[in-house]
């Protein structure tokens, strides 16, 4: 069946997108609000994440309790995530039990009840969480190379401050709420099992009135090149790199892509050849693209002991590099094919398509289908990579290091 | 369409299930073996993982570098497992790619090279990983109620030990792969898009010459109650809590698994509700069923601040003897409803059935269907659950602390 990406806009702003998969008997729907933590006011970090957790304390007619009764009753699995520019609020279900699924995480959404005698409970679990996050250095090295390699506001990130978690107050939560979560800039997009016209008369009708200020300008995304090391009692050491590349949308994105594919994709690629299976240093090492607005990254990581962490990073650096010498033609085929099959994959996941056709249309203003993004796969050739990468070859990189030793990049690396 | 479980065995003792998922356009394949961490020889604590690690080093006419190539050519990932008495490795691919995988997938498991000049940067591999879980509190604090709770040889975890792991010659590879990977007490599980009958000559074509000797009698398992404490430089506290229950495959499993429901799934669950939405105790608390062989187990999974540590735990205990005082027919149904969009979302994953299944066919010696095993749940009444509850209800605790200062049970709950 040729896949259909069908689009609905509402008066109020809000753009509803359908993808339908009628082999599926799941439906997943994904609102992407912008409502990032790149949204916060100063001092309030951590308050996009507060908001997440209180606007599922209670809405419309039901309180905290009642929500999640009848969500769970419906068999519903809701989830969030608040990123950059943008959070998340979404649920995957039975596609019979999508209206009142609907129903009520619209209101959650345009009426919670964002209670006042809630906010210390919530408060207590944003602390954990951010608590939590000091045990897990894999995680840490990420969120610390985040909070180091983009400007302000861009490098916060979700899980805020000791000091903006503590300062929130109740009316810094409701505040948030109305000025960010507006249907002007927001899509609702569902994908799996469903009927779109009546999909349409619903989402009409649930969110037909909802009304909200527009999204105000962001500044340019700059970025910090250099080490930054987090002192950690560990045997090991964490480290996290990040390089510039083509951000998701530019032109250049997919050649950029298959370099970051040929380092990192399958157990052939460069990285996992070089730093697992030939010398052992890691368990696990990988490198993914990564864009905030039209400022594009790519970050590795690797995990090892803090004795072969130098030679870690050297041989991380070095793999990168090798790049220049060109990609082979069996490199590209695999990866070519990999793509392709990755894509027949996530035909049978209807959360992961409603997730990506609403990260497309905020980020490219539109859905590519799989064929114009196969199009664009199979229009790459070994010479047409070689020449990205030599044109926008990694010079300048940001490094955190997470363990009892700081790690530095060669002289030249880190730009200075 | 109705659901379908086939069956065919071949002369060496391989079984071979299949389950058909034609609206899908992926299949799954899991072998299943009697190669789990409870058959390593004594003083080789970390063999099965690292065996695993090295079939996957070449086989047949492949080097470790073919073998791999190949395999990312068909774009297929593939996995592993090491769990108590089972290991799994297995494979999730496009459909028309099953016959090549499958193949290659054999080899690496009946024919492997196991070369002797890799045996060192496996060991490196599995050092690193048993060092990162030293990391990861959340779950070393599982591992270590593993070692805690079980006996010898059931206590051992996938990551093994240092001292294993540094003995491990490459005749102990040789030795584990030649003893524990036979096709007596082997499943091959495929699930998905696929042909019967093509299914079965194909393997009966790559597996009919396989032989091997079969798998020795195993000891009882027996548990240890108390509290052991793992000294953590943090300001969180992970602590990982098991109770008795009956086993996956007991008459008694599925009203246990309802208690385990009531108690942790959903939003609405009570564990959700009195641990983290009204306490702010935590970020996440689960409970789940977890068998070896005929033992059973509740583990419950708690993290939080050092100072709420002891509250945390009371909050806990509490809330599971809530249970003593009833299920409401809201909660009952909740459940139900939750477990029957689960089985919905399962029908749409070709790798969660295989594994599924794979399981089933080793720990019960069948697979029920989900006619049957709806059948079970629906049958469940408020008053069976409690009366179930009641007549296992935990007395005796093992409980693992991981952090700064210990915790410990409440007397009479260790059972000394």
């Amino acid at each position: 069946m040729e896949q259909q990406i069908l689009v609905h806009r509402l008066p109020g702003g809000l753009v509803l997108l359908g993808e339908p998969m009628p082999w599926l008997r799941t439906v997943a729907c994904t609102f992407m609000l912008p409502a990032g933590t790149c949204c916060e006011p100063e001092g309030k970090e951590g308050l996009a994440g507060a908001v997440m957790e209180m606007i599922e304390r209670g809405c419309g007619d039901l309180d905290s309790r009642a929500y999640m009764e009848v969500l769970d009753a419906l068999g519903v699995e809701t989830g969030s995530a608040v990123m950059t520019t943008h959070s998340t609020f979404g649920a995957v279900m039975r596609s019979d039990v999508l209206p009142e699924a609907l129903h009520l995480l619209g209101q959650a959404l345009c009426d919670p009840t964002l209670p006042a005698d809630q906010v210390e409970d919530v408060r207590q679990i944003c602390m954990q969480e951010l608590r939590g996050l000091e045990d897990e250095p894999s995680h840490r090295c990420f969120t610390e190379l985040k909070r180091f390699r983009f400007s302000h506001p861009y490098g916060r990130i979700a899980q805020g401050t000791r000091e903006g978690i503590e300062s929130i107050q109740h009316v810094d939560i409701v505040d948030f709420h109305r000025r960010h979560f507006s249907p002007g800039g927001t899509v609702l997009a569902v994908a799996g099992n469903f009927e779109w016209k009546r999909l349409c008369d619903l989402v009409e009708e649930l969110f037909g009135g909802w009304r909200g200020e527009a999204q105000s300008e962001l500044s340019p995304v700059q970025v910090n090149y250099g080490s930054r090391h987090v002192d950690f009692a560990s045997s090991q050491t964490h480290l996290a790199l990040a390089y510039d590349c083509p951000a998701y949308g530019d032109a250049e994105y997919y050649p950029s892509r298959a370099v970051v594919g040929v380092l990192s994709d399958g157990m052939s690629s460069r990285l996992f050849t070089e730093v697992r299976e030939k010398r052992g240093l890691v368990y696990s090492v990988l490198a993914t693209c990564y864009s905030i607005r039209d400022r594009g990254s790519v970050l590795c990581y690797a995990g090892t002991t803090a004795n072969r962490a130098e030679e870690t990073l050297e041989v991380l650096l070095q793999t990168i590099d090798s790049i220049a010498q060109g990609v082979s033609p069996g490199e590209l085929e695999r990866l070519k094919f990999r793509i392709k099959s990755s894509m027949v994959f996530e035909q049978e996941s209807s959360r992961a398509r409603s997730r990506q056709i609403a990260n497309d249309w905020c980020v490219l203003g539109r859905v590519p289908t799989q064929r114009e993004v196969l199009a664009e796969i199979d229009r790459l050739t070994c010479e047409s990579v070689r020449e990205h990468f030599l044109r926008y070859r990694p010079r300048a990189f940001s490094l955190v290091s997470v363990g009892s030793e700081p790690l530095e990049l060669p002289v030249g690396a880190d730009h200075t």
